[in-house]
């Protein structure tokens, strides 16, 4: 006996690569390309330094107040946590607590089997159609809970384009919580926040990290029910009453106020998203229609995981999962213009010699 | 049937208040009562405000070899995290996963049973005895695990008078972790650390939110066997890669390397808490020997909790524990000389009328 037999042990979620050399091309985790809003150099000068020996708020208030004026709900219906990571494990832990197994699709964000596993929660995994969708069906029988990501990871696809698609799901199933993941949604024109209004069993997670280039601060949120969002804090307030810093909350106001810069900078990456997909497809690539800021390709010809490597190389860093069904394929984050100008050219010199 | 019958029910942990009106003295929650070191403003200037579009390092580096040097300690040695609530509560959930009960005192950090509670981890709470220490005999049979609070709080009872106190427990229990969570002990001098190296099973905690005045930042660390810190961050990159913000690691560094500051302002809150410690025995109140940045105090006539009311009044915050054994102290944070002026001009007054 010893007390590594008290451990528990578990098969840790592996995140992209942060590599420590510059002039890396990195189009491995999904961040936005562009900073976070210029009005976050005020926000930092006007910092209140002295107050920082003090505890934040434990609602993450007025970051909290701030996301609720913003997508207009009030700030009850909101949970603010320590990126969108947060945010779901905490769903996770207060909403999937019965014997019977949780749904969500067998190509899907990594993390969801991860932190079922750490919380012994019992899951299911559901295929995706051979297009690679959700077949909304499946979803209607006993569960323990349900968690869609939409855009989904890392195909990129949405299930949007079916109206009726979510609102199913979450009525067929007034018995469980369905999280709907939209960490990539500005990316697309599909957020299901209307649905909290009418049911009391879903909740929409977002996040700062991607549109709002701000994965460095560490930003998540929730919207749901009044009921819902208490639930959540009173767990949250039982494994860490203080997440957010007050950095997070300040930095976190002033970023999320300048609409026009976060207008401006989505569109812009949408456009160089449908751009690239053309190029993608004249260099012989097959991908899904990405409505994130990310594409999600494989070759006629080539083996990802050798182009992967070549990339590599080139010090161009591409994500590739050594996984079933996507051991194939490339996610590519969409990056400046100039950097996806590097990557065709790395591209076409590596097809040309493979 | 319906979605709450699958939802975690817990009795969540209650923070002392943060009083949203100004000029309130705050003596509720063991802040400390000087400003950040001045380093900070320099540090805010030089932030590198474009880096953060991208993800933080896991492991939080370079805070944590930053913690390692200033601890002499290799960077494998240290886990660090949003606040020591998030390093403890990521102990619990990785080294106590047995049936057998882990192992903490009736009256210490109130955070343990929560914690224990919201993962469902068995626990017994072990009676100080009647002077409000511990028996280390209590802590020598089968557990799944220990934790202890030394300074303890709220009494401020540092075990470590007792030399062999510490190295006892953790030496005859191989078969458990035994986490020190010293969140006080830069008041005390009292630290176990030295235990790190010489055993496998003991995880010593600490935190930025007390003496290196950085609560609103939220700073945790851990410190142990590099396999223990192995395990931890295998739970902590399940649940979440990355809980440390770009702004916590940097500003945490600068903070962490003014030792002057530290050390001058720590020995000024000690000479006030020696200082108030006289005067409150003036005034007929009975302590603990605190070596903590807090004094547990009851009074000889009046009842603790109309001394809290009555403070409360004159904008004056203590706290006040509704729980068997002590619920008649009060706890009162240690603020700045001013600050403690006014109480003590304050309980004067209340003590004349009651």
């Amino acid at each position: 006996m010893s007390w590594e037999d008290k451990v528990r042990r578990v098969v840790p979620y592996v995140p992209g690569e942060q590599p420590k050399k510059r002039n890396v091309i990195k189009l491995n985790t999904n961040e936005f390309p562009y900073p976070p809003s210029p009005v976050l150099k005020e926000a930092l000068k006007n910092t209140d330094q002295e107050s920082y020996r003090l505890y934040p708020d434990p609602y993450g208030e007025p970051l909290r107040s701030a996301i609720g004026e913003c997508y207009k709900v009030s700030p009850e219906r909101v949970f603010v946590g320590v990126g969108s990571d947060d945010v779901l494990s905490m769903a996770f832990l207060t909403f999937f607590n019965s014997e019977k197994p949780v749904l969500f699709a067998d190509i899907t964000y990594s993390f969801y089997d991860v932190w079922a596993d750490v919380y012994r929660i019992p899951y299911e995994r559901i295929p995706l159609n051979e297009d690679y969708h959700m077949v909304k069906e499946d979803y209607l029988r006993e569960n323990g809970g349900i968690v869609i990501a939409n855009p989904n990871a890392p195909t990129g696809i949405s299930e949007a384009s079916d109206p009726d698609f979510f609102e199913s799901i979450v009525k067929g199933n007034p018995d469980s919580v369905v999280i709907i993941d939209e960490a990539y949604v500005d990316f697309s024109d599909s957020s299901m926040l209307c649905l909290t209004e009418k049911y009391d069993n879903v909740l929409i997670v977002q996040t700062f990290s991607k549109s709002r280039a701000f994965a460095g601060m560490r930003i998540g949120f929730a919207i749901g029910n009044e009921k819902l969002i208490k639930y959540m804090n009173d767990v949250k307030f039982s494994v860490n009453s203080y997440t957010m810093s007050r950095a997070a909350i300040e930095y976190g106001i002033a970023v999320l106020k300048d609409k026009d810069y976060f207008e401006e900078t989505v569109k812009k990456l949408i456009n160089s998203r449908e751009r690239i997909k053309k190029e993608l497809k004249e260099l012989d690539f097959e991908f899904f229609d990405s409505k994130a800021n990310f594409i999600f390709a494989t070759h006629k010809k080539l083996k990802a995981e050798y182009i992967f490597k070549e990339l590599k190389k080139q010090d161009i860093y591409v994500r590739f999962f050594n996984k079933a069904r996507i051991d194939n394929y490339l996610r590519i984050t969409i990056g400046r213009d100039e950097d996806m100008d590097r990557l065709i050219i790395a591209l076409k010199d590596i097809i040309s010699k493979g």
